[in-house]
């Protein structure tokens, strides 16, 4: 019988860390952070390593200073409130505006894994809302 | 008689493009430079791919926003001025400060790719200097 790895990407191959498994309830299926900055308050940004299991994505949400997304590993979606789902891959760029509602995350057949880069966040963090019901993410394809 | 690769990384193992050989007198030696964003102004923002073959580097320069590097591919140095130069390699992040006069580039050994993504631009760039001399550079290690 087959062990099911217990990481979405081995790490021998992966180009950032994975950091640790998050037991937030702002994500469905199991997602992995590693906060990587920034220290500097002054930047006014704060970034980090996401990786995600197959189907697993975040809730819906929205970042008041925009955030970018740069895709490192595997496929995913991006889908802002009322717009077709983005399909991602390696090498993709997502540019999220300020205040808008989405959601990103992995393919049905794929890991994922993107930096993201929360920007202009003078203290404010994203603001969470639900999750991305199984009959929203089984209907973008 | 071994043909030398014109570009540093192979596109096929590049997690981002090179992009265009920049003809910057910014740099020294050969630098990829593929810029990424944004093109949402309001993100405040811009971000790309840097690409240096072995031994090219940035001349000193400091950024009024301060700014981000990931470390994509290979290995190289980041120079604040005045501070030990540290090394890098892939997976390693490096947040500049505003205003910090500082340089950035390839090991002598070794390719160098690295994500930049400046930050609180407010339309002012960055503040170029003088070339990283080779006594500077051949006297890091």
């Amino acid at each position: 019988m087959e062990k099911k790895t217990e990481v979405p990407i081995p790490q021998s191959e992966a180009v950032f860390s994975l950091g640790e498994l998050t037991s937030s309830d702002n994500f469905t299926g199991k997602v992995w952070v590693n906060i990587m900055g920034a220290s500097d308050s002054t930047l006014h940004a704060r970034f980090g390593n996401v990786s995600f299991e197959p189907r697993a994505r975040t809730n819906w949400h929205s970042h008041p200073g925009g955030q970018i997304l740069l895709i490192t590993e595997g496929r995913g979606y991006y889908q802002a409130l009322g717009q077709p789902a983005r399909l991602l891959k390696q090498g993709d760029v997502v540019e999220i505006p300020r205040n808008v509602m989405h959601w990103h995350g992995a393919a049905p057949d794929s890991e994922f894994a993107h930096i993201a880069i929360s920007l202009n966040t003078d203290d404010r963090g994203a603001a969470w809302s639900g999750p991305v019901k199984d009959e929203e993410y089984n209907n973008l394809y």
